[in-house]
Order: C-alpha cells, then structure tokens, then sequence
C-alpha cells in the first residue's frame, strides 16, 4: 500500500476558551508540524506549537476568505506530502457546520491517513457560559442546532419547524437573520419567547443580550452585539443569570411588558 | 459576604475517550478533593486524581441509581463545606439531559461558589467516531439532539416533528424505544432512511450498526448492540465508511432492497 508518511488530524478548537480544547487536541497542537487555523480558533492556543511548527492562517479576513475550501484541501494535501504531522485546527466541532468532512475526504482519497478529534461545540458551551442550560428537566428536553445560513446563502426553512417545536433552539452563523428568525418566533411561538445572542462566548470578549422575540433584535442593535455570534431561543433562556447580560436590569425595565 | 471556602466545580467529562476531556477538566481532576462521578464517566480519567482525593461513585448500578439526586444534591454541598475543590464529573456534557442545572442550582442556593466546565456530548462525538459528520454540506444542515425517555417517562412528541424536517436526529438515551422511533421514521422519512446505532462510542468498546429503518431493530438485536448507545438518523449516516460497523458487508448484502 502506498502510504504517505504524513498524517493529517482534523481537530476542533472548541468555542474559543483554551481551556476547552481537549487533551488530545492540545497533543496534536504541540506534535504538529504544520497547522492551518481559522478566524475562530484562539491564538492563544497556537502558542503551545512547537517553535519549528508553520503555523497557516486560513479563515477570512474582512468577510472574505483568506483560501478558498478547494485550496485548503490541496494545502492539507500538500503539507501531508513533505511533514510527519499536518493539524487542520478549526473553531467549535469539525463536523457541526464545520465542512470536516469535506476536507476528510479529500485527504482520504490522497491515501493520506487523517484522524478527526471532536471539539466543544459553541451551540453548547456558548449558552452554557452565560448560564443557560440547553436542556433543562421540564423546560426542554431536546435541542436543535441550525445554521442561519444554508449553503445556497438562502435561510433554512427547518427553523419553521423548529418554532413549533418544544426544542431550544441554537442558531450559528445566524445573526446576518436575525430580524427573519425573530419574525418567525413570534409567529410560530410567542412575541414573548426569550431569546439570547451571545458574541464571542467563553472568552473574554463575551458580550451577551437576552429579552423576549419582539424586542431581540432592537437590543442587538442599542448594544452592538454581532457576528461571530449564536442565537439561543426557548425557555431555558430564562433560567440564566441576569449577571452574565450586558446591562440587563437596564434591559429588564425597559422591556417590561 | 459568608462565603463558604469549598467550590464546587461541575464538569463534563466528555464521551468516553479520556482523550477527549477538556484541559480545563483534566486540570480540576488533579486538583479535586473529592471527585463524584457517573457510569458513563470512563474510570482512566480518574487515575489522574491525588491520591488522597476521595473517590464517590454515584451512578447507577444494575438500572438502579446508587443515590437519588436530591442526595447527590446534597453531598456537593456537605463535600464543599469540608473541602477545597469538589468535582462532579457527569458523562458527556452537563447540560445536555445532564442534570447540571439542578445540581447547578442547589449548590448555588447555598452561597458556594460553582463552576460550569462543557463536555464533549457524546451526541457529536459519537457519530463522528464512527465515521459520521452530523452535517455536511448539502445532505444536513440542523441537527436535533433528543432524548428518547422524558423525565415524566414518556416518548418525546417532538420525535414527530423532528421526523419531518431535514435535520440529522441524534437520540440519546433512545435505544429502550428503538422499535417506536423506526416507526416513526419508516411513517414519516422513509423506511429506507438510514439510521445508525452506537454503543460506547469513541471508546475501545464501541459497537455500531447501521441500516435502513425498517430493518434497524432486527440489526440492533442481531448483533446485540443495546443502552449505553445512541441513535443517529438521516442521509449523513450513509456518508460514514463501512469498516465502522460490524459485520456491515455481510449486513448490506441481506438488506440489498
């Protein structure tokens, strides 16, 4: 069998604390001889390379990306070709929005070995860190993760259903909707429905807002919260403390009903 | 302020790897005074504990729970009165059907200090250990992370409305209602909607089968894969290799339609 010598390891990041990478990934990232990273993987994280490592930026930069998908392939290709150990880090999970796949494939074709080590999804701590549970025994009991964006650019008609779901919804990459998907809860659940847009959460960038469906997207706006972000909507919202919200109290009069 | 001085620090201890803990966890292990953990929380972890940390089962045995809740309640709070750091390590994440909030709460209520560390659900680590993104470009994007038991014991209505949408379903805690969730499938999808069923996933037990619907109860009897498991629905399970499952060639040459 023609084997490469080169392996290529697709790992999560996670949300963007450090701390959240996992033992195994943290191995990778100090065994690596090449990492291509994208915009939503902590620096940080980079700094536990080797001193010989290349380190390879590949995310986007003011809205456009830095490689297309298909270069990144050949890049992971490539580096595989002439290095032991070649990480494709990527921010949350490779396979939740993550195009992991893709990338695995076409290194597996290469006959190229390629191992996938699972992150932390954002869709989960990015709620857990501001409070909110995304299940909760006799307020949800499942959860549905969503992009905002389908890849055909258009918005995904499964939020409909989802509304009328009991389900708490995460929404990724979906802040570019929000009005829509604000449009879509009132209708379909309640212009009282508690939603929460958290930006950069885990790190210490973390800004997070919370009301109920009618007014999210004005407080989005008074307080400036926007991509990269979530959208968490359904009841759990409520449980959170207030503390983790920017200037809630504020919010909470203003938004009396 | 009458700050108690023990923390309490609820962390998910990931899908069983010990390979997927989070640096964070793996941190909190070394430094706990005692460590209360679940079944599914995989015993290598534990090696990494002091030796003079105190060990506390409270999972179930043989379908029992060793301790209600309520006393686990409890023991967090007497542990954190006596001691400096005092871990509950929860199998997968804890706020996905983990009970972290409960714990979360009840601790807090008493004036101790408590911190939340995410786990990697086993809802993504799963799938993606046998080979299975649960999305991918232009097969799924949503994923619905149920669990097949409510706490009032009953099977979850949303499986219904989950059926109908593109959403890739990831059951946890499903396999006890195996044969109602096929038939909802087979209703609702499609009898040849593939569906998966693993058990163990991402550890060296793991076991997996995968197959139409209709046929996915006579494989999960077949080849004796039962709890703890999860099932995986949708057009992205057909994406992961075969070498995964058991005796899978064999399998797809009976389920030939």
């Amino acid at each position: 069998m023609n084997r490469i010598t080169g392996k290529v390891i697709i790992a999560g990041a996670g949300p963007g604390d450090p701390g959240l990478l996992t033992v195994k990934a943290l191995r990778a990232v100090e065994d690596a001889d090449v990492i291509l990273y994208d915009a939503l993987v902590n620096t940080t994280i980079l700094t536990y390379a080797k001193p010989s490592c290349r380190l390879i930026y590949v995310g986007k930069r003011k809205g456009c990306h830095a490689y297309p998908q298909h270069v990144i392939n050949e890049l992971l290709v490539h580096h595989a070709r002439s290095s032991r150990v070649v990480l494709r880090l990527k921010g949350g999970d490779p396979y939740v929005f993550g195009r992991g796949h893709e990338e695995y494939t076409h290194v597996a074709k290469h006959d190229i070995e390629v191992e996938i080590i699972p992150g932390i999804s954002s869709a989960i701590a990015g709620p857990a860190c501001c409070g909110i549970p995304v299940t909760h025994r006799g307020t949800s009991e499942s959860l549905w993760v969503i992009t905002g964006t389908l890849s055909d650019g258009n918005f995904s008609s499964d939020i409909k259903l989802a509304a009328r779901s009991s389900a708490t919804i995460v929404v990724l990459m979906g802040v570019s909707h929000l009005a829509e998907i604000a449009h879509v809860i009132c209708e379909l659940r309640s212009t009282a429905e508690p939603m929460a847009i958290i930006q950069n959460g885990t790190t210490n960038q973390q800004q997070a807002v919370k009301g109920p469906a009618y007014k999210i997207v004005e407080l989005a706006e008074q307080y400036e919260i926007g991509a990269p972000a979530i959208i968490v909507i359904g009841k759990v919202v409520d449980i959170a403390d207030a503390f983790h919200f920017l200037n809630l109290q504020e919010a909470n009069l203003r938004l009396a009903v």
